[in-house]
């Protein structure tokens, strides 16, 4: 029965203490690096790899020791961990892929045949969408698709 | 060890059946029914419940019987079925959400605050971005965002 | 990668027939048979079982045959099976169960001692609240409290 | 063969601590911060976030130092953990969806239409019925409908 | 999200409905056979091998063919199935063992030393116990105590 | 392949201690509070709170400061942790529940109609019943029944 | 909640239910075939693969035609299914691997290296030994050690 | 992704160490304690229990202190914990009880009736077979046959 | 307990039997389709799609009637079921992916860089090498390495 | 929902951190041990056991102490960990296994007969293969067959 607290690595824990002390928001370090909020967060979170030059940019933009640059070069062992996510925010995602697994699967191969969306040729957007009735969060994935290869 | 066939359901082999034998695609669908390909999909899937006058369209444009309209307006449980799916194009988006669940979070709460993006006032679109390297996927969604109520 | 369909009894799925055809409610079934309108889901969905008296009154009600009153008086064996459910309604109240389980322990047993509330001596009932912001449901649990005996 | 002891993050044990030191209820703390006592046993378990306000009310109540409003203030990552709760209180609410989970489905939809009751825009009472067959627990949950939008 | 139903041998279910026709007791059985109720009902559920002397009285006092005697006499693969029971009657056995198992353990071993009690070598019973603050059910187990061979 | 080591609360490490060092059995407890054996080993394993008297009077027997009485008081987080125990012991607990918990609810609901026998109304004794064939555990569990309300 | 039967393939059933019929021990069998009887048995259950003429002799001494002959030859998806079987005869073996695993390890490697006791190159034979005291079961595994290759 | 490193208790470290410190093998022991190595690396890896004079001469022979003799004497909490093991050595054991659990069942039945095997009252021994096409490891098994009792 | 039989598809066990009886084996399928044999045997089991020219080839050489290759032509649902597969024979590429998928992901990245090898724009060729001392099976896997996108 | 960070042996990180320092690929270490590149990241991740040599070798090229010789020649417990790798790049292997294991289950023993591909007389080859499309990874497994023994 134990509450198991995010165990996030010890420097996604500064970068993120260095992010809210000098009150950043992720769209200013979109600008700051030059890469998207999205990617950089996957960087911080130990889920993408940076180059030097990134790694720099984004250390200096959080006021940090440019020291941490190589260990955000490393190529991170992925993934959140558990197998279904107890947060909400986060098993809305597995939902969606409960639910519209199979239409998705139906629609996508209809258009272009038996293969995949590439979640790795992939990027992920996110944009804010004002309504008045709610505002929106809107979401753009875009994978390369990836045909089954015959031998 | 089986391996476990895809157990959809009754209605659902009709409409694909008669959706194949008719050559008729789901962006076609889309145009007869007048709703998105997708949801047309998750319809036919048994994902969502269609109103008598869309499955009355969705029946005529597959040159079903008006009889099945009924069925087709039953609200269903929903869901896919495995844990994690073992069919690689369904597998990419439990993997997204293995790998950008957490930095999606950040981002997301970074710009609405504490919340969800709902999946229920959701919409998914999907388009075939043609790329000389590649064609990609190109995948909308758009969830009110939730906040917390408190109380 | 199965859909699993529900597979829920034939009594069940002859009830929900025969609800369906006369067009009848929940509540009317209420009404009818003088019993909680969720709990008679639960007799339908044999999650609980009915004395002759409420079975022939249900069954009249559906305009089905008494004969089936025998099979409504069983004990089942309940329960949904899946451990976590796929389908969004349902996954709600399990979310529910890992947000707020401990904060409700704490304030409850605050309030009654060392203890469990009691799902068996227990009561369950839904309520319509109309809201121009969106209809809401109203449920509402009420159970014995049912502290711990010592020895 | 592990005893699981619950790992509730350090700022939750603090508070619960004062808690119990200055003896204070549930109850007194809704009283001084304005806010229902089960929200409050939720920002305290770290599944809700409190404004700067709600949490220097409750600082204050405690005796804390109001340092710690900031940690309240983030958005914590939700649930409690294992998938079955072994815990015989919070087990209660898993076998509530267990065996009312269809029932509810069929006559909140019966109700409402396809679609959901919300978790997010969601409240949660509990009151103490007495009575003298032993005293009942009363929760109170209501929760904004969310139809699926169909698109 | 299927609800799983009972599946139970054909056999069982035989002899269940033939017991409900006669509208016999375990009891009542109990006393035909000159075996204990629960072990009967272990013979009916195929979790026990009867002889065939036992096998004919259970057969007669349920007015059964003892043709079925043969398959009573068969040593049954043991077990219910599901990891984690739903049903609540026989959940509350699976929460004794996680609440008390280890309690027990102590207790057990500091009279009789490292080892075991068998669950083969083994017998269980039920009482009803009359109470005017509402009956309880006493049960009574008895198994073999067995040392770890040292060798 | 980790050897899971049993991760016991701090101050049921130290209880135990305590009972060696004194050379105590559970049974001397039993006299020195005035409870069962099992019900106090339920309490060092943090299964079960104590009042602030029996809390002392245990403390007393074990040589122990009064001041654990307080956290002895608390009311805990219960079970065991694993799904299926590895321990052989606890293990044939679970297995008396997967072969005996449906012929145990037979025999029951046969007996008291549908309900439940509470785990928690709940007591435990054990006794060793010397035996020339080998001693036998006899363990003794008696359960308020709890029928189903209806509502 | 499901009683899952044993699913045993066809062939096996017709099998056991000729050797039932003309009363034939697995030791007779192993005469008529000359391959040991716990290896028949694992051909009967679909384990293992049989030569036609072991296949002949199987069946001859079964009184069964000797078209089956052909099924028995094929290469069997071999295991048992359950990840933890439920039975308790089969259970104690996953109990030795969880108990005796890590010792046989350290005793077998001080002897071999590092290396496995194959599962292929192996064969198991069972014999019984009187004993005033209750019969033992003798089990005698022969397995040859596999080095780990370096390369 | 963690690679789980071996979890072992303190004191089965210590032990290791000082037998690879005095170059000792587990046939060593064997001459040392006058127990078999396999229940000695059960007693090592804290699976089993040693009497002090066991303890005693175990401990003088890996040089260390008296003072541990205690420890080996507790009753453990027994087993490896996951699930199924990852590790080949170990896992070759599961895949037999997957492979040959219904076969030796069907035999072991054949000879003794309804029962067990006990992993209790129980000894494993191991020897080197030396053959010229690769030694092989010969595992002898010796359980009393459990019959199942009636009642 | 249930041994869980291979659920093929039927058009599975149309094409296998066809192949039996005309003791054809994949290397001569190999031949008559222009594929190689291993992707032949993944269409064969559904976990591949074929042309209609590839389907009708390999009909041709199983002798089997054209209107088959239809439903060859169609994407299937792939993947084999079981989480951790029981046949020895599949496991052991579980346990190579257990045993070195750290060492490999080490390595390649180390080639590469951050990213991945394909399974989709991938192949997949077996050979026999003999070897006096036991053939054995050489498997070349080629995947494209996808290195993973930034944006 | 722990993002649980890679929790590698120390000695692991010892070496990769050296390995890093001094700039030295897998490659390199595959000149100067004399051993191929996996094999030695499978030693540097103790999924494989080092002779003296080899590790003197291993250390001398990465600038370590020789102390460490004697922890890289232990024979480690293997494996990864989770039962579904949540990395990207090994669940691909996983993915092979799901989706091939079955064909080449089939094409393998139609070549070699009923048995299995060692992995423990086994190696693993990596090589990079330049293309103008896209490099890609090539990997070439060895495996002996072991046919199944018949006793």
């Amino acid at each position: 029965m134990k509450k198991i607290i995010m165990e996030i690595p010890e420097i996604t824990q500064k970068l993120l203490a260095a992010k809210k002390a000098k009150n950043v928001s992720f769209a200013d370090l979109e600008k700051a690096v030059g890469r998207d909020e999205v990617w950089i967060a996957a960087v911080i979170y130990r889920q993408a790899s940076a180059s030097d030059e990134e790694a720099s940019k984004l250390l200096l933009a959080l006021g940090l020791d440019e020291e941490l640059a190589q260990e955000l070069g490393e190529y991170p062992v992925k993934g959140l961990g558990p197998i279904v996510p107890t947060d909400p925010f986060i098993y809305r995602f597995y939902e969606i892929m409960q639910v519209y697994g199979m239409p998705l699967k139906a629609v996508i191969q209809d258009k272009f045949g038996d293969g995949i969306m590439s979640a790795i040729d992939f990027t992920l957007d996110v944009e804010k969408e004002e309504d008045p009735k709610g505002d929106r969060v809107k979401l753009i994935m875009s994978g390369k698709f990836l045909p089954y290869k015959k031998w």
